[in-house]
């Protein structure tokens, strides 16, 4: 399955390393921590970092730090949202063929605050356990005015694209014989060993679910 | 030294994890590889990542990723820019305190496309040795082809803040005489040992600018 090619969706620079296909779109959006939404007030454009959890076509966004944006959403008006994960660091002979790897995803939507305190209990369920599986069924669960404090909004993808690159320097010819050295620096985000709260009770184990984070 | 806070740029949730200090904001740009560039084209915002460089009150913007930008920039339409630094996740006893450790940055201002070969030629050797420093030297220069095909956009910063998080959990009073685990992961990017082009040439050592590659 993949989204409809939209005039706005379309990759226009390098489309050889684009993607409609919905499992690939989805896999970089579920792997990365955070995204980056976009949208406008009077002309304004405005990009914030936010966490994100998809459900089937659907992105769900905390709201704790988007109170410009809901004025916003109520509105109706369109949304863009944009992950980018970091692979690794090209080195190539001539300085013009330098890049990166990278796995990123542009999508568009409008979105619709969340309301009702069943739903919102449900979305948190879903953005927990979308980080730390298994951590809500281990967590003091949230109260009905800690929901009412919560802005959760459901993003309706409407179109999105994934743009990728792998591989080594691709360099012109002739510079192959040069004494230049070229390659890759992979590059990854990587999760430490957990290091407890040092107002933590005594007696409390580190849960399996956080040892060795990884995604 | 701090940028002026304008109504776009004050930070409204959580004020108290806010700076406008220029320092600060500088070491977050210059620590980050990438940045994610959001503009408006008829009421239709974008987000698009890219790499930039800081060059005091500026930011360089490599346009290879951009086209969609340039006809905007030269309209004199405003940009934001934000970027995100990771550096841990916040797991609460209580499923509404989980948080993450962050240094962001979002900055406000509008751009301008270099069109004189030597202006990029120069933005081109900051942009390069931002990412390595001292490659532009060990490298095959650009052509002035190469310099055609180069797009380089200036972005003058007319206002920015940074935010930031940090620290262990902050839970509700009650909650700490309960039986969860709390605590920090610790994230970060990781760079993982050069890996060299299958087409080098026999006998270029890995430079030392780029072997235990960190930011």
């Amino acid at each position: 399955m993949s989204y409809a090619i939209q005039p706005r969706s379309r990759v226009k620079r390098l489309p050889e390393r684009a993607s409609y296909d919905k499992e690939v779109i989805y896999r970089i959006l579920d792997e990365a921590l955070i995204c980056h939404v976009g949208f406008v007030v009077e002309n304004q454009p405005f990009v914030i970092p936010t966490i994100h959890a998809r459900r089937d076509d659907t992105l769900l966004l905390h709201g704790a730090t988007v109170s410009r944006l809901l004025k916003h959403l109520q509105a109706g008006n369109p949304i863009c949202v944009e992950t980018t994960l970091l692979d690794g660091l090209v080195v190539a002979r001539g300085v013009f063929h330098n890049s990166m790897n990278y796995r990123s995803v542009v999508l568009f939507g409008r979105g619709r605050l969340l309301t009702r305190a069943e739903e919102k209990y449900e979305a948190l369920h879903v953005l927990t356990d979308r980080v730390f599986p298994g951590r809500w069924d281990d967590s003091r669960l949230p109260s009905a005015k800690e929901l009412k404090g919560t802005s959760i909004i459901v993003l309706d993808i409407e179109s999105a694209s994934a743009k990728m690159r792998a591989g080594g320097p691709k360099d012109d010819a002739a510079d192959y014989a040069g004494a230049w050295w070229a390659g890759v620096i992979p590059t990854e985000q990587k999760f430490l060993a957990p290091v407890k709260d040092e107002k933590l009770r005594a007696g409390i184990a580190t849960p399996r679910y956080l040892k060795k984070y990884t995604r």
